[in-house]
């Protein structure tokens, strides 16, 4: 089953910060999308939106400064039940995030372009950290005509 | 066996511009590498390299504006006979390219890393060709305290 993996490096963060970015309403919204909505804490659902379309993710592991699980409960159809985590890792004046969107059925020209967006929006928490400025929805780095 | 996904759409430039940057030394040098040599052509072996480490590539396929298909013949051990493959796709004002880099035995962290790492040259690919631009090695985003 093909997994979407990453990996970014953020300079002169602590694992708590970094934490803190993807476990706030407010943190997301600074580098995911600017509409962020619901329940962060475990068992809530967490609401994505991009426009017309987004995702809701339950929330299924919080490990302080360490690790956060979501599984996707509504969304397109090739999302649905996959899960994505984050594991945080202190090396030096660095925090390692090591990320992974696992559960695809298929490697669809879908995935392909969700892969690439991650590290879009993995570079916007990182940027989001390291300046103070992230690159949230709707003003990331566009791939496509029909985003 | 985990592959590497991606999509860039690269708004204004025709199939064979995003060919041209992916055939010649010159367009290579743009948005990879500052530091590219070898020979372009079929059965050819290009050198990319990045300060101490760096691939060699052998050109497997080249059909103009459509594919390009490299086979890695050295680097690093995880690299090697690795397939790296550029499908080119017009869409009306785009040209869309799709990405794989295929044979990794294990999704070891090196391939979480490698799979952000092309993401931020395909990012300099579109870059290149959208405005005039790459952001090549050693210019690029660094992910880890080692690059």
């Amino acid at each position: 089953m093909p997994d979407i993996l990453h990996k970014v490096g953020i300079k002169s963060a602590s694992p708590s910060d970094v934490y803190k970015a993807l476990t706030t309403i407010e943190g997301l919204s600074a580098w995911w999308t600017t509409t962020t909505q619901g329940d962060n804490n475990i068992g809530g659902v967490l609401r994505f939106r991009f426009g017309n379309g987004g995702f809701d993710m339950k929330v299924l592991e919080l490990d302080p400064a360490r690790r956060v699980l979501w599984q996707v409960v509504d969304g397109p159809e090739e999302w649905i039940g996959t899960k994505i985590s984050f594991d945080l890792d202190q090396r030096g004046d660095w925090t390692i995030v090591l990320f992974r969107h696992e559960g695809w059925k298929e490697p669809v020209e879908f995935m392909h372009h969700c892969s690439t967006k991650w590290a879009v929006f993995l570079l916007s928490l990182k940027s989001l950290l390291e300046t103070g400025k992230g690159a949230a929805w709707p003003n990331e780095v566009k791939l496509d005509s029909w985003e």
